[in-house]
């Protein structure tokens, strides 16, 4: 279970609203390799995982990536906040704004709400971690385009925080694949799944 | 950000394996009326809240339900332990399986992966703690189905514990909705969205 | 069974085409808060209603919300007559038009294409009219939106009345849960579901 | 508008449960070739038809299908009342049981929700008329395959009545298309798409 | 199986990049009526048809709308190559560039991935056929809304080889409807279908 | 563009109808981290790759893929072929029946229609890269899945030669990635996207 500590995991303080970033932002909340995508992946494997170290990974940085959600949110609603509907139309957010007004719903910057086809949990731990690998590789490019538009530092700083910490687990995901790959018998590499064949080890 | 504490919210401890049960109680992970997207809904949507009780409440429910999202996860993975390819035939398992071995995955008791579509967050106090009530009413109803098949006290015993949170739910969001009507000005019911329209007040 | 009147539940008479205005009415054509999915809810959700009146009622509003669906159909229709390529380009129609020229498609204002995902039919009428009541209000915060743009009276109109219908049918649904209610053995409450466990009672 | 006649098409007067039926059947009632999904596509499309006979010829069928999907509702709920646990479990009828009880829902018989994304409104009347003709054998089909199980006659007899209507249909929207492609000048054809390039006639 | 031949089939130069067109003309790559869901389609339903003739002609299309998403895949590409961000924000590119970059991916315009929901294979020879026709109906109006757009030649040119190509494609499916529907023996004309019930006939 | 060569890649003979079987080998013809997804996910992806090896290197492997797509979609045609309605029922296959007879069509295990939601072409190839790595893996434990049914040596023998490609190509892929990485100049490692950022460097 999980306690809830009233204060971001990074200052999130945005002083100018800017629906059209907000727009783009959001796909870090509800998009294909967004945060809330990257959190459920990483708390749904963590029940097969077979080794307890593991487990304990995913558990650390799914949790972790439960606070860059909210982070996420903050921005997208810091970003929003005290807008005329003129401001509204002109950045084009108002198909966002029709069906949510300023609230902060699971969307990519397509429109498209959240669904969970975007990740994977096969029950397989040498399988999970290299969609764990590729995840944080697809979050981090994610974040590198939204650090292409030539923005806000109140927005930048964060999302640079946040670009960070991909690569982090990132590496802490190939420490975790290596550590599978040699508990496992080398002459049974692939012959067995370690978290399904109990039994066989 | 949250802190994840090593527990469930309430012990959840399986003996036999019970796959054809698995197969239903996992819509309460991933399916409609499930406890990730009642999360989801409430952390979402709690950042547009005008009022602080409000935030709180939604924040703490929120919170929660990631520890009962987490418990229904634990029961699922201890009734799919130990499995043989033949239980998992007969038990009509084998269509998740061939997708997810006994990985925990979010769907519903249909297969259909968790989409988002089934939540909203309005971005107008009445209307969000409107679709609160229904949610706790919804959630509340699977797990009267649930616990009608004649089961495993293992199971059926935090499945009680689970659904009786939702009715407790349920009647913290009517207090939250008669806190939210009673700071609107009575003559200007419904004429704006105190979530949005800020300077109107 | 139904019987078709030719004439619309309100008159809907625009005289200027507006593609940007369109792409937003849209969503109550084919969105999550939309008239299609109000009318799906209460048509399906009869059914299994346990009481007579409550049967009446979800197929009264349910034939009225699709008399507001061809009405919302018709403004998106007359929105988008006589429109040339450069009218469609500038107003960011051009999306919608390469896949439905100026068809009527139901989607919601992000282009999303209807999805039932966003309703629900629990065969629980206590919960069935508190997802009634949240849908109604749902549809009132979408009208809202509607109505912040500073638009053509001509389209004001008409949605003046579409969320003054939502208003009176969620007042209508609240009579029917106290009647639902009601009719439940209190000492019960919550303890059956009236419209599934018929011989309990 | 709509008026509600409350009384079916076709009489449907069930006597026997069969949840493992109502499984299959419910596929026409939210299912990609089913009578929600032909009622939508032509109450859609009318708005963009060209000349008056196509439009009334839309809303004819389109008017008859909605009374078509009453009448797959009754047969789902009427295959699906008095059941016991033992009986729903048995039929397999348990995962949409748990989500919803024994209300109707608009699914697929797989057990995938109602999307739109299964019909098109092309703006463009000989290709909308194509898409109407094909809709017409997919659901023909359909019933064809529910009419191979040696079911219940209280089951089959609305069912052939229904296939039977699917076929007249099919002959109406031939003639539909007979008369659009007279309409257009022989040498224009494809040329321009008489629902839109209105000024080019 | 395929082999691949390294060039298109019909050439694709372009020398302006133009994101917002670009927006528009991948809806043929993963759009509803795209080609990708053509060749998906045909390639699919052909292992059910009876007739040798008509499972070559299936093949033979299917192979030849692989080439034309190949086309489409490259226009989209070579549209969207060597850009500034101030050139892919002023084009309303960004939304798409922030989850993809400039990478091919399959969406429909309105920037919904591609989904199988838009296809049917119904396993009947007179129904897919059917399909088909409507299908080639509707990627030729794609097309010529495509071409509504007065734009650069370089991408001009390949569009209208395309939809000449859907024309003659409609022609071969109607030849195919043709001798489906004489090898079907005329008094049994729906009353079986030739493609499962292989013994009546 | 592709020529097709009208044979399977690998022979596939089943003599003995086996429709429970094939509703769950049909997951890699329609299924998340099935052939079709695998072929479009690299076919997609290889427009932007910025080197002509790797570019070579996703035709060659995703052309494969298409090939391996007809292979399962010959399997389980072979699987499905003269069935009586008893045996479709007894195997649970009548819901897939009754939308698609024995046709062919784009589904996972589950029954859910095939979404490019499942897939990624990031426009990066550092993350496409690890992606692919990532698809290989999860396809090769589907395949295990379906290896563990003791089944008839006519599905296993091609289901085994499947399974060995996607052992080699995550082979192929790993070798992509080293390549890619080597070109990168090493300080600059994630500091630019090579597929995008073409100028930099």
């Amino acid at each position: 279970m999980w306690q809830y500590e009233k204060k971001l995991q990074y200052p999130v303080r945005i002083k100018n609203p800017n629906p059209k970033l907000a727009k783009l932002i959001i796909t870090q909340y509800g998009g294909p390799d967004g945060e809330l995508c990257a959190s459920l992946r990483y708390l749904s494997q963590r029940f097969a995982m077979p080794y307890n170290e593991l487990k304990g990974l995913l558990t650390d940085i799914g949790t972790e990536e439960l606070g860059h959600l909210e982070m996420i949110g903050a921005i997208v609603y810091q970003l929003t906040r005290n807008l005329t509907m003129e401001q509204i139309k002109e950045a084009g957010f108002d198909a966002y704004f029709v069906d949510h007004t300023t609230g902060v719903y699971p969307v990519a910057a397509s429109g498209v709400p959240f669904t969970a086809a975007a990740m994977q949990s096969k029950g397989d731990c040498i399988t999970d971690l290299h969609e764990d690998l590729a995840a944080e590789q697809k979050a981090r490019t994610t974040y590198d385009n939204i650090l292409r538009s030539p923005d806000d530092p109140d927005v930048a700083d964060p999302i640079k925080f946040l670009r960070g910490r991909e690569v982090v687990h990132y590496q802490r995901f190939g420490e975790g694949l290596r550590l599978a790959a040699d508990r496992l018998d080398s002459k049974n590499f692939y012959a067995f799944n370690p978290s399904f064949d109990r039994k066989k080890k």
